[in-house]
């Protein structure tokens, strides 16, 4: 579990880095980027896990979200994966499509040839990453998980799956139904294959609907722009909202009036989603 | 002087717009953003212009340096012109250098051929400008200006040149005396010629000297990384401060500890030239 340090730049008075290590789940160099607020100095902070949308890599959140002025005041480390596997021996789409393959994991273990000798991004995320920063940083165990698009997929199936090792999950624009929208269908039929029993396990309102504990339910927000070009098509909230209902999740889910899928909708409300997080670590 | 919008995205409960024009200046179509902070909606607002650093478009200060929040707050639009002409027609350097030709106008009137044809952002930046700006949006004549690295050297050699036309300028690592460093001799030779006696009009420090009328002097503030890999080859504060003393001008220069060249610097402290910026507005 060695980690190569690839930059470092000092950002209101923490430190955002880049490191790059041998993946034992992806079975292939992956890099991650972390922000170290100046509290790590001192004590160990709590993580936020951001998984970011189609087409991203570690750095977009870091980068555009305008989200570590908050960080560095609330305590927190941010922790942001790549969103695929990569590398000369790393599979993609035939087609060099933006939705499948490289820069599009879905944030799922791969069953299908050729992807799943790489595409193990599920395990990355739950399990090895996680481990990683514990080891390395100066952190809790204290976890909360948030994301964007497909990384809002990615979020919420990993969080109602995993309740007990978040504290709290937020998304913006999330891939809420992937079953059921064009970008979800092509990914888990590439991936997982053409028995879409197996595409349940990764698909946020389904899983929702199984969780039946309320003692186990952990906070949860979501905020979804109303002018965003891949509402209806794409990201389907109304069948996240339907699923808590149906069983009672304390879901909440705003409609932001006139903001689209872009990192400046993200910037106008990471605050939010980071007090939120911050509010249920403590 | 007709625009055309290129896209628009609601933030902060403002909006980011981008345009495309035909210039007079530099006889290509230039693309522009502008910030227009929600008071914008109810009465006209003032302006900060914002010059980017080599290898920019109009786009990396709008999504990397965070400062949309606070502009937002304070009721300040910001503009963000491109950093050179571009187009088929437009000479590029001829090895596709990063710091010459596109991407790297140095905010000059070139005199030499091929670049006089279009290299004329000098021009475009302090005249063509603010006169589609305030033709086209709803702002007072109120005017700022700062910029990063070669767009600092563009922010403090426009506003020593033009000190009734800004009531404020600040700038992240400018190229503070470019006559005597890597970037600024090969730019102004190619732009400008062999005769380094023409290159004294657009250098910030020599102009600086040239400053003799305190009552005509406008607040300048200047941030600077200590742990820029360009500070001692490239940048070159304290040519600055030491014209600033020789005539008595009020600069203020801030060396920041750990911090280098990069967006995470400028994010980490436009909050504070955005307010600088805002206080002498008023």
């Amino acid at each position: 579990m060695t980690i190569e340090q690839v930059s470092s730049a000092k950002v209101f008075n923490g430190w955002h880095k880049q490191f790059s290590h041998q993946s034992t789940s992806t079975q292939c160099q992956m890099r991650f980027a972390i922000f170290l607020p100046p509290q790590a100095q001192q004590q160990n902070v709590p993580v936020l896990y951001w998984l970011s949308g189609l087409t991203c890599t570690d750095e977009n959140f870091m980068q555009k979200a305008g989200a570590l002025k908050i960080a560095a005041m609330l305590g927190m480390a941010i922790v942001c994966p790549d969103t695929s596997p990569r590398g000369e021996n790393v599979a993609d789409d035939n087609d060099g499509a933006y939705d499948f393959g490289l820069g599009a994991g879905f944030y799922l273990n791969a069953t299908q040839a050729p992807y799943k000798a790489h595409y193990q991004m599920y395990d990355y995320v739950v399990n090895e990453l996680p481990a990683l920063i514990e080891t390395h940083f100066p952190v809790t165990k204290q976890r909360a998980i948030s994301g964007h698009s497909m990384g809002g997929h990615g979020a919420l199936s990993i969080a109602f799956k995993n309740l007990q090792k978040y504290t709290s999950v937020s998304a913006f624009s999330p891939i809420c139904n992937p079953i059921n929208c064009p970008w979800g269908k092509k990914a888990f039929n590439g991936y997982l294959g053409k028995n879409s029993q197996t595409w349940f396990e990764y698909d946020s309102s389904e899983l929702l609907k199984k969780l039946t504990d309320p003692q186990s339910f952990i906070p949860a927000l979501v905020d979804q722009g109303e002018s965003d070009t891949f509402l209806t098509e794409q990201l389907a909230p109304q069948a996240l909202t339907q699923a808590a209902e149906q069983v009672g999740y304390p879901l909440v889910l705003r409609m932001q009036q006139g903001y689209d899928h872009s990192y400046y909708f993200i910037a106008s409300f990471i605050e939010e989603h980071l007090r939120f997080h911050a509010q249920h670590f403590n």
